[in-house]
């Protein structure tokens, strides 16, 4: 995901004054926010108002049309995995970075940095995979840049892609306008990208293969967008997966949500590997997930719609209030727990 | 520069089928230009004209305005030399990508791909030059994402900048446009950027510091537009320097372009260093410095208009039809040379 949140977050880690780059900074978790609000945030911000989406939503001079403007590097290892490789993922990621601004995605760039060394014929496979996600979501890749960096240097081939997109949807799609009552839709299970990477990186042999759920976002979105849905936030469940979504947009909107993780969909594979592993699903990520937040009158409705796109679409809570006790709560079996931001992330160098 | 020309180039190099990435696929030579043709074009390019500017033109549906979209990934070494620095790079090299297209630099996003381990002092010093070099260039970092990846698997950083701007030009700005007769107008000395980079790196005391020419195109760009000037074709002349980028242009158009070896600036400093390391100065890199290719009536007009940039500015030479032999080819005391492209770079990562 491109920074969800140059917004100012209120994490209790301690300011960067100095020291080195640790791989948590990189995470997703409190780390990263730390960065941005320490460094990035006062060099690039402008208005606070600018940071607050998963892209950047720009208006032009001459007409009411606004774009939306987005960037992601992708360093996930292994470069292939099962449900996609690094080419798949850099364009769907891309992709859906522009429809959680409630925008139809138009343009890509794809910039690569290559290790000396690397396989040409695995470059082509890369760039195949690129071709067929970009024609499947229905964007173009227009523009590009080549590096090549020296053996030792890189770790075979990162990724960057940045997109252009067309905004639809009526009206702002922003953490600030969620509100007390909205309902929380899921749009599918969760955990499949991190296992199956984890999976592949680790040389576990699971029971059932996990594929990852790497896949544009974008037709769903526009689904709802275009059945009148009032839609007040969109995230997709990148690095930090479905729960630092969640308490990103809480912090952010300073409101509360509560969650049923009894109806949260995490398929028994995905159960089982997470249990092996030690990891919580609810923070593993996933490549073609998203929550929807839309007023209650619109929860059924949108339902419906992303229901068509994956049969496990769910309401999985509702946003209440935050006043002097904003974040995520989950209720479980007899009782309720705050979830927390990690500090880093539970995989490395997974999207 | 992002690639400029995804376009077809009559590269005498043999046709990639398999093998491994080299350095000098990211020359920026005619490697590059074989991945570009045998590799990224056939996947990525719908239409021929997609691929033959610095970066692509879009248009939008809901008006006339045309936006630019360009890529970049710097991954230079040192990250600090006479001059500026990675960001400053960064900044500056997609600013003159979207100017290149006629266009007024209005958006960039930032990716940074950060090895563990650096310093955060360095980045905070990084990010603030980035700050420095947007807001002299007039434009805004509106998006973002950050990467960190394991010790050993970069090169302490590396960053994608992606621009949008707006097209200003009035009529489309690409080598195919080049006519014979247009003036061939350089807009300053060449060869400091490449210089200065390898004196750091290869630890060379030069006696005079070279330093970058590190700069933003746009407001020359705008003032040749500004003032009612037909332009054909502009180019900046990054990786490659004048020669590669002329020949790009020449090869393109199917057009000769003559230029006269006497009237091209080149510092004494940076003449003396390239003698000292067996560089000529026509290949190496300018990280602020351009051709505009103008009809002749045009021509004193422009140059007027440039020398107030820069007071170096100068017409270097014209082009001619290219029936039966097209390319550049540079008038020297007494004799006519022909300027090829060489395979990779004479300096390995300096922009």
């Amino acid at each position: 995901m491109s920074e969800p949140s140059y917004a100012s977050l209120a994490c209790p880690a301690p300011a960067i004054t100095s020291g080195i780059i640790e791989l948590a900074h990189g995470g997703g978790g409190r780390l990263t926010h730390r960065l941005i609000d320490d460094i990035f945030r006062p060099a690039f911000a402008v208005a606070p108002d600018d940071f607050t989406h998963d892209g950047a939503v720009l208006g032009l001079e001459s007409d009411g049309q606004q774009l939306a403007f987005t960037t992601d590097s992708y360093v996930v290892r292994p470069l292939f995995f099962p449900g996609g490789d690094i080419g798949t993922l850099a364009i769907n990621g891309t992709v859906n970075d522009l429809a959680m601004c409630g925008a139809e995605p138009k343009y890509l760039s794809v910039g690569l940095v290559i290790e000396e060394g690397l396989s040409i014929d695995l470059l082509r496979k890369v760039v195949e995979s690129m071709r067929t996600a970009a024609v499947f979501a229905g964007v173009r890749i227009v523009t590009g840049d080549t590096k090549v960096v020296e053996r030792g240097k890189g770790d075979g081939l990162y990724v960057n892609t940045s997109g252009v997109g067309l905004i639809r949807a009526r009206s702002p799609v922003a953490p600030q306008r969620v509100e007390p009552g909205d309902a929380v839709i899921l749009s599918g299970d969760i955990g499949r990208h991190g296992v199956a990477i984890l999976g592949v990186r680790e040389g576990l042999g699971f029971e059932m293969e996990i594929t990852s759920d790497c896949a544009p976002l974008s037709a769903a979105v526009l689904a709802l967008i275009n059945a009148g849905i009032e839609i007040h936030c969109l995230r997709d469940l990148t690095r930090g997966g479905l729960a630092t979504g969640l308490i990103e947009i809480a912090d952010t909107a300073h409101i509360a949500i509560e969650l049923d993780e009894s109806v949260i969909p995490v398929s028994d594979s995905v159960r089982g590997a997470c249990e092996i592993l030690g990891l919580d699903p609810l923070y593993v990520a996933n490549e073609g997930r998203f929550v929807a937040l839309v007023p209650p009158e619109y929860a059924a409705l949108a339902l419906e719609h992303l229901q068509r796109f994956d049969q496990q679409a769910t309401i999985i809570g509702h946003v209440e209030a935050g006043e002097g006790n904003p974040g995520v709560r989950l209720r479980t079996i007899g009782a309720v727990r705050a979830l927390d931001m990690l500090s880093g992330e539970q995989l490395p160098r997974i999207c």
